[in-house]
C-alpha cells in the first residue's frame, strides 16, 4: 500500500463519533470522573492511555518550547487570594452571561442558546427547501440537537432572516450580555423544549471560591489561568535572566472554569491542564531575531475584518507575508503563532483541519491589543485548542499600580536621553516629628505615585497650596503643605531607559488538543469497519511497542525476555501481549491504543534472533536482528526518521495472519 | 582530594538554615506566592531551578515505581464531590484540632502549641540545669521558638515532669483533641505570648470546600489526597489490566490542605504535589514476587512498641528480617518501604537521616490498618515525607456500599468449594404490576443487599411476615411479603472466588523530600564559607552542564556553537555563561544551583577540540576531547556510572583557577 493509497484508506469509512467514543471508553483513555456517584458534567478522569498520551504530548511541548527557546518555567499555585483576581480584572469581567427559566429553574449559557436556536432554525429552513446539509455539519448538529434542541422544525424561513441569521452565527462570539439578550427578545428565542420566555442575561463568574486559613476571612479563587503567577514572579524572573529581555517564562499546570452547563465531553470541562507561556517583549521592538526560520510557513488566517463580513473562508498565506502586510500584528506574535502550528502537526493534528481566528474587537479578553485562536476542526465544528494574545502591558502596570512596586526592564542607554520629568522631594527633617513611625510608609507612597499623579499632584498643591491622600494602614487622611514637599517638572539626563515590557502570550488547552488528536487520528479499516485504528505519531503515542509471541511455547520465552530487556534499557514504553488469542485480535486491541510498532517473535526468532516488525497504519510488516529493529523504532519514534527510510534496508515480510 | 576528604570537607562548615534559605531565595529554587500582595501562608512558587529539580523528580519518580513496576497512571480531577469525600471518611474526620484565644482571636494549632511549649520549657530546664543542649537541636529550637514561643524562660524542672514532658513528645502525634485539652489544662498551656488561657480544642476541617455549577448547589472540596479518584476507577483499571491482581494504579498531582497555621517552608503548605501509589492486592496473599530483590537492605525502623515507651531510638536492621519478625506486617508492605529507601537515596536523601517510624494505633488515619512514615531530618526536625499505610479493604468497601455497585475481584477457583450463602428470589411477575417503572430499582436495592443485610432481612420477614425499607429515588417506605420474596440461607458450590482487594498505599509528599534534600546537599567550602555548594545527584540537578569559555574572543565561538549543539541533541540540559566575570565565579554561581558538570573551553579547545570538565563537588578536572567529555557527563548522569569510573581513561588537568 502506498502512502497515498493509506490516505485514502483512512479517509474511505466515513468518520463516526459514536464509534471513537466507544474506542476511547473501552480502552480507558478518559472517563467522566465520579461515575460510580452519577458523575459530575464537566470533570473526566484520565485513564492509563489516555494519561500517557498527555504525558508525552507536555514532554513535546516542553521541548518544543521550554527546552528550544530557554524559557524560564515556574510552578506556581492554584489557589489565588481575591486581590489579585480583582486587580487583574476577572474578579469583574471573568464570566459568560447565563439565562434562567423562571418556571423550571434550568439555566442557560445565553451565547450557546442563541447559536443551537439559530442553527436548528436554519436546519429546518434548509430541509424545507428540500437542500440537504453536509454530512459533516449534519453530525455536529444531529449531536447539539440532543443536548437543548430537542426537533428541527421544518420551516421555511424568509431570505433576509437567513441572511441575518448567518451574520450573528458568524460573530456569535463577540457579543455582550446584553446584546444577547436584545437577539432572544426579537428572534424569540426562548427555552428550546417549552418555548418558556427566559429571564434576561445575567452576568456569572467561571471562578470557583474558597476560603483560605481557619478563620475563613482570605477569600480565594482556583486560577482560571496560569498567567497571573508567572506575572508576578516578574521582577525575580528578569533577575534571574539576568535582566536581559525578550525572555519568555512557562508554566504546565490546571486551570479552572466553573462553566455554566458543560458539554461536549473534553472539549468545555471544568478542571483543565493548560501550558502557558509568557514572552516578554520591547513594546518599541518586537522583531524576533528567529522569525526567518519559520517565515515561509504557510497557514489559513480567517482575520477580523473576514469574520465581521459575516464569511468564515480563511485567507491561505504564509506567516511572513501576514506579517508584512499588517494582518498580523508584528515579528514575535507571528514567530508563535508559526511554532504553534509546527508544534500542533508534530503531535498529530492534520493541518487541512487547523486555521487561525483574529479575535473581533468585542470578543477579545479585557486584557488583550491582539489575539490569534489556533482552532482545530472537530465534528463540534471549530474549536478554539489555542490562544495566541498580546496582552500589551495590562498586567505587568495594574499589579504595579496596585501594590506599588516598579515592573519595568532598565536598559543601559548608548547614548544619554533627555527628557522632561516631574519629581518630587520631601523635607525629611519633618517626616519624623510629623508621623514618627509611619514615615517611612508616607515617604513610600510619595516616591511610587506614577508621572500622572505627580502632575495631579503638582497642580494640586499651587492651587490648594497642599495636598491631601491616604496611605494603607494609616487612618485618616494625611495633608502635606510646601513646606514639606516641592513637585517640580524637570529637565534630566537620563542614561536608562526604563519601561514596562508587552507580553505575548501562547497559551495551549492541552485537553481540547488531545480531543482533537482523537477525531484527526481515528479511522476504521476499509475491509472490516469494527477494526478502528488510532494514527497517533509514534512520538505521542501512549504505548511504542507491542511485544507478540506467536504462542506461549517455552522456546519463545528467551527471546521475549530478551527484547523486553533492550526495550527498558532503551527506556521505550512497551507492553508484552502473551495471551492466547489470535496474532490479528492481539494486533487489532493495540491498533485501538495507537500502538504503532509491534514486534513478532516466532520459532525462527528462536534459531537465528530475527524478529519482525509491524507498521500499525499500512500493516507493512519487515523482518531484521532484534538490534535492527529497535535501532529502526528508536529512530522512527524519537528521531524523526520516516518508515520508508528506517525500513529500507529491511526484507519485506509477508504474513499469513492479518 | 579522596571521597574521605571530600565527605569530610562537606560536614566542616557547621549547617546553617540562614545561609540555605539565602541561596535558595537569591538563586530562585523558591519564593512565597503572592509577594507582592504580602504572601498567602502556606504557598510557595518554584522558580526554574525548583522547577526543573521537581519535574525531574517526578521523572525519576515515575521510572522507578511506575516503569519498572508496570503501574497504571491515572490523572484524576482534584475538584472532589461532597458525597465522595464523606464516604470516604474525610467530611467527618479530616481535620486538625484548633484552639482560639478568646481575646486576641488567634488561632493555634493545639498539637503544635502543646509540642512547642513543653519543648521551650525543656529547653530553659536545660539551661537552669547549665547542661547545653545539642547544637542542631539548639537551631531547631530557636527557629520554632521565633514563630510561637518568644522566650524560653530558664526555670529548672522536677526531674518527674521532665519524664513527663518528654514521655508527652514522644507521643505527640497521637493524641485526640480531648486529651490534647487536658494536657493544656493540666501543664497550664495557653497563648504562648500572653499567657492568656484558650478555647477548648475544635476540629477543624482541613479541606477546601467551593460550589461546583451556576446553581451553587453541588458543594464539592478539593482533594486531600490523589487516592480516592484511583479507588473510584478500580472496576476500569481491574478490566484494563485484564482482571488480573495484584497490580498498581498511580497518580501525581496537586492535592490541598487548609493548614491552620502553616509555618516551615515548605514542610507545611496548603497546596502540594503528591505522587500515590495504590497497589491492590489479594488480602490472603501479601507476598510480593520481587521481595527477595530487596531483603537485604538494611534500614531504621522505629516501630510502635519503641516509641510507646517513650523512647526514639531505632532498630537497625534488614527489611527481610523487619517481616519475618512480623515487625513489618508483611511483604508487600515490606517491599514498598525497602523500594521508597532506594528511591530516595538515588534522588539525593542521605541515607543516615532517614527512619522509617510506625503509627501509632491511635494515629493512624480513619484508613489504615498498618501505617510506616519515611521520616527524614532536617532542621526542623524529623519531617514526614513518604507515609506506606495498609488502608486493608476500607476504601473500595465504603464506596461499593455507598453506591451498590460491586467493586471486587473474580478468581476462577482451580477446585470449586462449598459455601453457604444468603440468597433471595422473587416473583417477578408480581414487580411489575406493584412498581411499574420503579420495579427494576426494587430489584437492583435487593439484589445489591450484602449478606448480613440479607440475614438480618430472613429474619425480619420470618418475625414480622414483611420486610420494610427504602430505595433511593422513591419516596416512602415499600413493603413486601413473603409472596414477593423468599430468603434462605443455601448450600453453593462455588467456581469463582469473589474478594475484595486490600491496598498497600507509598504516597510522597514530593515538596517534603525536595526540602529535606535542599539540607541535606547544602554545605559551604571549608576555605571560604562564603561559597556554597548544593550537592544534587546529577540525576535530578536542575541543569546538568555550565558551559564556559574562558573569554569573549571570537576564536572560542565555533566551539561552544559546536558543543551547545552536541548536549542539545543529546537532551543534556545545559546553560553557556559568557559573561564577562572570572571562571571562579561563574563556577561558584552555579554551584549554588548545584549544577554538576562545567565544561570550560579555552584557546586550546580552539586549536585541539579538547576542552576541561570539572565536576562541581570535589572541583576535580579531566581533560579530553568533546566526544569523551560528553559520553562521561551522560553515563554519569543517567547511566549511574561513578566519577573516578568515568573519568579513569582521561588525564586530570591542573586548574590555576578556582
Amino acid at each position: 500500500m502506498s502512502a497515498q493509497e493509506l490516505k485514502q484508506a483512512k479517509k474511505a469509512v466515513e468518520f463516526n463519533r459514536e464509534s471513537l467514543e466507544s474506542v476511547l471508553k473501552r480502552r480507558f483513555f478518559f472517563a467522566p470522573s465520579f461515575e460510580l456517584y452519577g458523575g459530575v458534567s464537566g470533570l473526566y478522569d484520565y485513564g492509563p492511555p489516555g494519561c500517557a498520551l498527555q504525558a508525552n504530548i507536555v514532554d513535546a511541548w516542553r521541548k518544543h518550547f521550554i527546552l528550544e527557546e530557554d524559557m524560564l518555567e515556574v510552578d506556581c499555585t492554584m489557589l489565588t487570594p481575591h486581590e489579585v483576581l480583582k486587580t487583574s480584572g476577572h474578579v469583574e469581567k471573568f464570566s459568560d452571561w447565563m439565562c434562567q427559566d423562571p418556571k423550571s429553574g434550568e439555566i442557560f449559557r445565553a451565547d450557546h442558546l442563541v447559536e443551537e436556536v439559530l442553527e436548528a432554525r436554519l436546519k429546518g429552513d434548509k430541509e424545507a427547501r428540500g437542500v440537504a446539509s453536509q454530512p459533516a455539519e449534519e453530525d455536529a448538529d444531529k449531536k447539539k440537537r440532543k443536548k437543548k434542541v430537542k426537533q428541527i422544525q421544518v420551516i421555511k424561513l424568509e431570505d433576509d432572516v437567513v441572511k441575518e441569521y448567518e451574520e450573528i452565527l458568524a460573530k456569535i462570539d463577540g457579543y455582550s450580555g446584553e446584546e444577547l439578550g436584545e437577539l432572544m427578545e426579537k428572534y424569540n428565542i426562548g427555552n428550546p423544549v417549552t418555548g418558556e420566555k427566559l429571564e434576561p442575561p445575567k452576568a456569572f463568574n467561571l471562578m470557583f471560591e474558597t476560603a483560605i486559613g481557619p478563620s475563613g476571612q482570605l477569600k480565594g479563587y482556583l486560577r482560571p489561568e496560569t498567567a497571573q503567577g508567572q506575572f508576578l514572579n516578574f521582577n525575580k524572573l528578569l533577575e534571574f535572566n539576568n535582566s536581559k529581555v525578550p525572555f519568555a517564562s512557562a508554566c504546565i499546570g490546571k486551570s479552572f472554569r466553573n462553566e455554566i452547563s458543560p458539554r461536549s465531553g473534553l472539549l468545555r470541562v471544568r478542571e483543565f491542564l493548560m501550558a502557558e507561556i509568557e514572552h516578554f517583549v520591547d513594546p518599541n521592538n518586537k522583531k524576533h531575531h528567529r522569525f526567518d526560520a519559520v517565515k515561509d510557513v504557510t497557514l489559513k488566517f480567517l482575520p477580523k475584518e473576514v469574520q465581521e463580513s459575516g464569511s468564515t473562508v480563511p485567507i491561505e498565506t504564509t506567516i511572513g507575508d501576514a506579517v508584512a502586510s499588517g494582518m498580523v500584528d508584528n515579528e514575535t506574535l507571528g514567530y508563535f503563532i508559526a511554532r504553534i502550528y509546527q508544534f500542533l502537526v508534530s503531535i498529530g493534528v492534520d493541518p487541512e483541519r487547523m486555521r487561525f481566528r483574529q479575535h473581533m474587537s468585542n470578543e477579545m479578553a479585557h486584557y488583550a491589543s491582539d489575539c490569534w485562536d489556533a482552532e482545530l476542526h472537530t465534528s463540534y465544528g471549530w474549536i478554539e485548542c489555542v490562544g495566541c494574545a498580546d496582552r500589551s502591558a495590562y498586567d505587568l502596570t495594574v499589579h504595579a499600580n496596585k501594590t506599588k512596586t516598579a515592573m519595568v526592564v532598565r536598559e543601559r542607554l548608548d547614548e544619554p536621553i533627555q527628557i522632561k520629568k516631574w519629581e518630587i522631594d520631601f523635607a525629611k527633617k519633618l517626616f519624623g516629628p510629623k508621623f514618627r513611625k509611619d514615615a517611612p510608609k508616607v515617604e513610600s507612597y510619595l516616591l511610587n505615585l506614577s508621572q500622572e499623579e505627580l502632575e495631579a499632584k503638582a497642580k494640586e498643591l499651587s492651587s490648594e497650596g497642599k495636598i491631601v491622600f491616604q496611605v494603607e494602614g494609616m487612618e485618616g487622611d494625611i495633608e502635606l503643605d510646601d513646606k514639606f514637599i516641592t513637585i517640580e517638572h524637570r529637565q534630566k539626563t537620563e542614561h536608562v531607559r526604563e519601561y514596562v515590557p508587552n507580553v505575548i502570550e501562547p497559551s495551549f488547552g492541552i485537553g481540547r488538543i488531545i480531543y482533537a488528536i482523537f477525531e484527526h487520528s481515528f479511522w476504521s479499516r476499509p475491509e472490516d469497519t469494527a477494526r478502528a485504528v488510532l494514527s497517533f505519531p509514534p512520538l505521542v503515542a501512549p504505548t511504542k511497542v507491542l511485544l507478540v509471541p506467536l504462542s506461549n511455547n517455552a522456546e519463545l520465552t528467551p527471546v521475549v525476555k530478551k527484547v523486553s530487556e533492550i526495550l527498558r534499557s532503551e527506556k521505550i514504553p512497551f507492553k508484552v501481549d502473551d495471551s492466547g488469542v489470535s496474532i490479528g485480535k492481539r494486533y487489532s486491541r493495540n491498533d485501538e491504543l495507537g500502538t504503532p510498532f509491534g514486534i513478532t517473535i516466532d520459532f525462527e526468532s528462536a534459531k537465528d534472533g530475527s524478529v519482525t516488525l509491524r507498521e500499525r497504519d499500512s500493516t507493512k510488516q519487515v523482518r531484521g536482528s532484534v538490534a535492527d529493529i529497535i535501532a529502526v523504532i528508536r529512530d522512527i519514534t524519537y528521531n524523526g526518521v520516516s518508515w520508508e527510510q528506517g525500513t529500507k534496508h529491511l526484507a519485506e515480510f509477508i504474513s499469513q495472519s492479518e
